[in-house]
């Protein structure tokens, strides 16, 4: 494994970081230039250079806080909305929901309208969490710095609480979406989301995952398992926001193949994290990934080749997002090299 | 308990009965007329009568088990579209999606428009099944005279296989409406079918359920659970074909008023049925929902006083349809009236 002694960074951007929100990340923009291993990805273009993410991100983040506060306030059965609840307002960066916003900021979208879909790509993601930590998934104990769901409710609790997530997304939707939206717009948004989330989507990838355990699993796969369980949720929590936005189908699919890239790049970073972090971390054993046999980027091209595939990536989602006003697409532009370089 | 020594029926209709349909289930159709626990159902009105349930419910139910077949084709992964489809086409009697259809009907909608709802209030039916039997919710080993679906599977499987079928649900609704259906009654359907299922309504009574076993519990609670778990679905089951076929607001409302009278029957008889078979066929211990001490309709009103109260369900969903066309209304009569005398 290639883990042990590379440096604890996935890619490095070039040329002048402006705002705080890359040198918050100091341990992924490695600052020792001398290994080979550190992979440029190409200074900002002007028009997006004078862009500051750590404040567009604050600011919807926390407008995305409000709004999934609000959607799951503390109703009788308490239990079950303190289990949501206790996971869903457990903090996490809301990258899903701010591309979301983005996306239909970028086709001149309004965020009231577009709202209840980043909230419910929220509520997907919050759900897959609760269910991959139960003890019969992928038994996870910690998340987001506290004991997992389960851990807290109990495995009934934890099970019925992800099923109430997925139902709370589709109600908020139908119900809560801004009158003027086209509602044919938000069926189309809706039949996105459900299917990447469902057997043919994040589902899919979960139980081809669970399936490769222990078992040796070429490139092909892995990268189904990516596609599936992170990119395709994520896409769709771009392509609904570019759908409710208003983009024509031009936009959309430009858009999507985007955020498509972005997803696979979540995991490559996450696997290089993982890889990375447990090995420094605790000195001996590599990532939990590695002990169970899952499959990872690291373990199948090694920790350079994710690296240079993660900056293949960064790069193919700038190309998507060309077509557009540069001004306009710097939120997504700067979302996809955050994702690069993030840290956990 | 009164459930030992009662006679096997929970309700019987006086008059004519017309159709195999009612003489197929004979031992709730009591004929020995001698105990004073026998309670009548009215004769079907003059409109009603010729009205034959089975060759209705026949036709309906074959169109609902080649929608949902083509629903949930086998593709790849197959472990997790054999799980969905081992829950999903194991039979049953498909009275909700039947129950959509004929609302729909009533109101003048078309069948094809409706039955993506049709299909999706099934799915999301059998996914409270299978995500119930779970080891860790409430451990059910058998479901409709076959293994449940994690004994078959895997506890991790059965859980993404629950998952999966909300999300197809919607998906589907979304997907495969018929384009002449408006929009805006899609999404009014969706938000009340997401709002009956989740944590304000099925699984609210599903999380009461659990935390009330082997407790003592009031009338008040028992209504409380049995009303979210059972009737709420059962209700927009009704209520997503009432307005997808176009019902105005009075006739939806209508609709929704017989359909919480039948599923809240449908738990009564449950109970009932629960109670009385269990102690016929063991001979000496009570069914399973007395032995883990939950709350139900025996324990708390005693067999004749459950079967008063059926009865007054009966008569109450007969009197929401009164304002329809009683011809129309003849399939959704006899569906409250084969819901009650129902023996599985």
């Amino acid at each position: 494994m290639a883990a042990t002694g590379a440096p604890p960074l996935v890619l490095r951007t070039a040329g002048r970081l402006r705002g705080p929100s890359l040198r918050r990340f100091p341990s992924v923009i490695d600052t020792r230039r001398a290994t080979a291993t550190v992979l440029e990805i190409s200074p900002p273009s002007p028009a997006a250079a004078g862009f500051d993410l750590e404040t567009y991100m604050a600011a919807r983040g926390r407008r995305v806080e409000e709004a999934l506060e609000a959607a799951v306030p503390l109703l009788p059965p308490a239990k079950i909305h303190s289990a949501m609840r206790y996971s869903l307002l457990a903090g996490g960066k809301r990258v899903r929901p701010i591309l979301t916003l983005a996306a239909s900021e970028l086709v001149g979208g309004g965020e009231a309208a577009v709202m209840p879909f980043a909230c419910a790509v929220e509520m997907i993601h919050t759900m897959s969490l609760v269910h991959d930590d139960l003890p019969c998934v992928d038994d996870g104990h910690h998340r987001r710095g506290r004991p997992a769901n389960h851990r807290v409710f109990g495995d009934a609790a934890a099970v019925l609480a992800g099923d109430a997530l997925i139902f709370l997304a589709f109600e908020h939707i139908a119900a809560r979406t801004a009158g003027d939206v086209p509602p044919e717009r938000i069926l189309r948004a809706v039949a996105e989301l459900a299917a990447a989330a469902g057997s043919g989507g994040m589902i899919a990838g979960q139980i081809v995952d669970l399936d490769s355990e222990r078992k040796e699993v070429g490139r092909e796969v892995l990268e189904y398992i990516h596609v599936q369980k992170t990119a395709r949720l994520i896409e769709a929590a771009a392509v609904a926001g570019a759908i409710v936005g208003g983009g024509n189908d031009g936009e959309v699919e430009r858009i999507k193949r985007y955020a498509r890239c972005v997803g696979l790049l979540f995991q490559v970073v996450d696997d290089v994290l993982d890889a990375t972090r447990t090995a420094e971390e605790l000195g001996k054993t590599a990532g939990r990934d590695l002990t169970v046999g899952k499959a990872t980027y690291p373990k199948l091209l090694g920790m350079a080749g994710s690296r240079e595939f993660a900056c293949q990536l960064v790069k193919r989602s700038e190309e998507e997002l060309a077509g557009f006003d540069a001004e306009r697409a710097a939120p997504l532009y700067h979302l996809a090299r955050f994702v690069a370089c993030r840290e956990h």
